[in-house]
């Protein structure tokens, strides 16, 4: 669904939290075919518990696929994705854990470079079924504001 | 294959092409069938059409994960992911487009948490057929040290 | 997301329209594949060509599972999908057409089984670049009402 | 294969059962993604330990897609699939369980817009391991008659 | 569908033709990554413009995973795989050609280890829409006899 | 990536092993989508309880398709892929094992038609988390010599 939200209406400490997503073995292998990375922690269950973790984890790049997409439910038209700051691993995720993401609004600021418009920071927690934060990123927004400047 | 690359083996400034990959547009059904991003800037061929690109758009956190997956050639037993900072969509990449990436050593910092190891940065800039960027970010690595300290 | 609409809260005649999707040869190899019918009107070029239609068409059942699947935005905890009736293949859809489902309400009725639910008619029309319905079913939603009886 | 079969030669109370196909996480994996549709009922396995099911459900338009999918093993040249009435969702499919179709010839009708074809009604009934009807439905086949009226 | 020949009912010089096929870039992509082989032959259209062949060209292993599954259509529960002989890639398959396979009994031997069996050679040949033979391979089959020894 | 290797630089008993893969339950169904086999071996737990395995078997063309893209880590720009002699299926592969390729020079020869160039017989041996031969063939490829005939 589109809803237009202008840089404005963004309140800093709104928060959402998305519906959550089972991941599965056959995410894994999903991810690594379409990226083509095959790498034996994510691939290879006896490589893998010779490891810390005993077990197969998700590839990082996967986990900030799936975790961004869950939060892909509303398109505001005044928007566009800037790109990420400070994405973090911060614990592996497993066959069988259920993520979600958790939205805050943390930071609004001017551009330098577009004056009709301005920078929303959404901090991006994806968390599993325990509530534990497994990645972390700051997401960055260009909103159009409604009050343009001439 | 695996290669063992310490802390101190590392060289700034070292630089590395990946083999190229052309993205295809079963590349895009399959990244929003694996992360359930069905935007119609990415899936709509007769709504990509009224937008200023004239046709549908790659997903940023598809070419952030292909294009790091194509950089996942050699492992390194004693280096893990750490994180990603300053992740930005500089250009926007359409179906038929073909991506490498270069991968260049651009900073060897001291991990003030882990003697033992240090932390590489490598810039991950993704490129089309044109040689121009589509994406850049910086990839942080932590690499134990081939000289412990007692 | 969610969103609770008992019984009493459809409305007879409204009318939403998904935003669309274009249909790939990507979702011919994805839907032959996911239910192993290879038939050649869906598989074979150059079968294709000795055909009224003179291209491959989209398998029905696929059609029905997209044109459904665009209309699962939001999640009503309070209704549950009971069945369809009188699904039919309209027109053909082809590689590169691209779909919206319009969803009518049609009809509410007494579910004479449950005296606190009640049936709703979802009309779904599937339709194409040029506003031509190419599927039409009847949705059977079973809905509770605000209103229990004792 | 193909094999011709007119409408005169469909006998009613002729019945026929397919192979069977153990439905996986993997196609309800498929399944989402291919039609979008990541309804926690489907994904979440955190969520479906709340429900009365208490495990993930298919959805019902992929038992529907691999249900049909499973019938189709002889093209029948001077044939169309018309469409399907009165599909019923009867008892949800877990993960692991193994379907086959059972088809019954349950009807034959004139076509009243078609005089050289009629109706075929096949029963579509798919079956569960321990041979509980999961969902029906009536699918509709045009078929030519082997006499052409002139 | 199953059906049961024994060994003595196979005879030399009869040939089958399978549906076509059309190989798509999506099979190219999907075979990519359920093999892990993304070499750029097969990858990047870039890069094949400099070949001989000037555009990218199928795996070997797909166009023989293809091939045989076209010929799966008939269950014999008295015979088993037991090899492929002499496998050769004729010819390159491009996106967009399409291919059946074309099986000819083309010998019965005495199986030395299993006198109540034989050996059936089909000499499977996958042709393209030019009827050009792409890949040629003799397929093993062993298949009970009817008569056993005592 | 990418490494030169010429006919006269093969060694006869080299030996490498590739890294490991988990055979998942998600490859079994990938494969079946991919190339259209959905015999009840592979796709029916049920039936397969019926068997001797007990169980669910890999289909040959996929642990051979895996099996050789598991070898599919350097490029050599001036060899290709002639064929495969002797593809036998020695032992069933099940859901959950891993799988790994060793591949050894096991001869190296004239090639009649081309005097620049020489044919090297690769023996692969896919193997299983015990080490056991599950498949095994002889990969023949075309290298050009370093040393060219007038």
């Amino acid at each position: 669904m589109e809803q237009t939200i202008y840089f404005e209406e963004y309140e800093i400490g709104h928060v959402r939290l998305t519906t959550g997503r089972t991941i599965t073995e056959t995410d894994f292998v999903v991810h690594a075919g379409h990226t083509g990375d095959f790498f034996p922690h994510h691939m290879d269950s006896e490589f893998a518990k010779t490891t810390p973790f005993g077990q197969r984890i998700a590839h990082g790049t996967m986990i900030f696929s799936i975790g961004v997409g869950l939060t892909a439910s509303l398109i505001n038209p005044v928007a566009f994705s800037y790109g990420y700051d400070k994405l973090r691993f911060v614990r592996p995720v497993f066959i069988g854990d259920t993520i979600r993401t958790r939205v805050t609004i943390s930071a609004k600021e001017d551009d330098p470079k577009r004056p009709n418009a301005g920078r929303i920071v959404e901090r991006c927690e994806v968390l599993n079924q325990r509530n534990e934060v497994v990645l972390v990123t700051d997401h960055i927004i260009i909103a159009e504001r409604r009050t343009k400047t001439a």
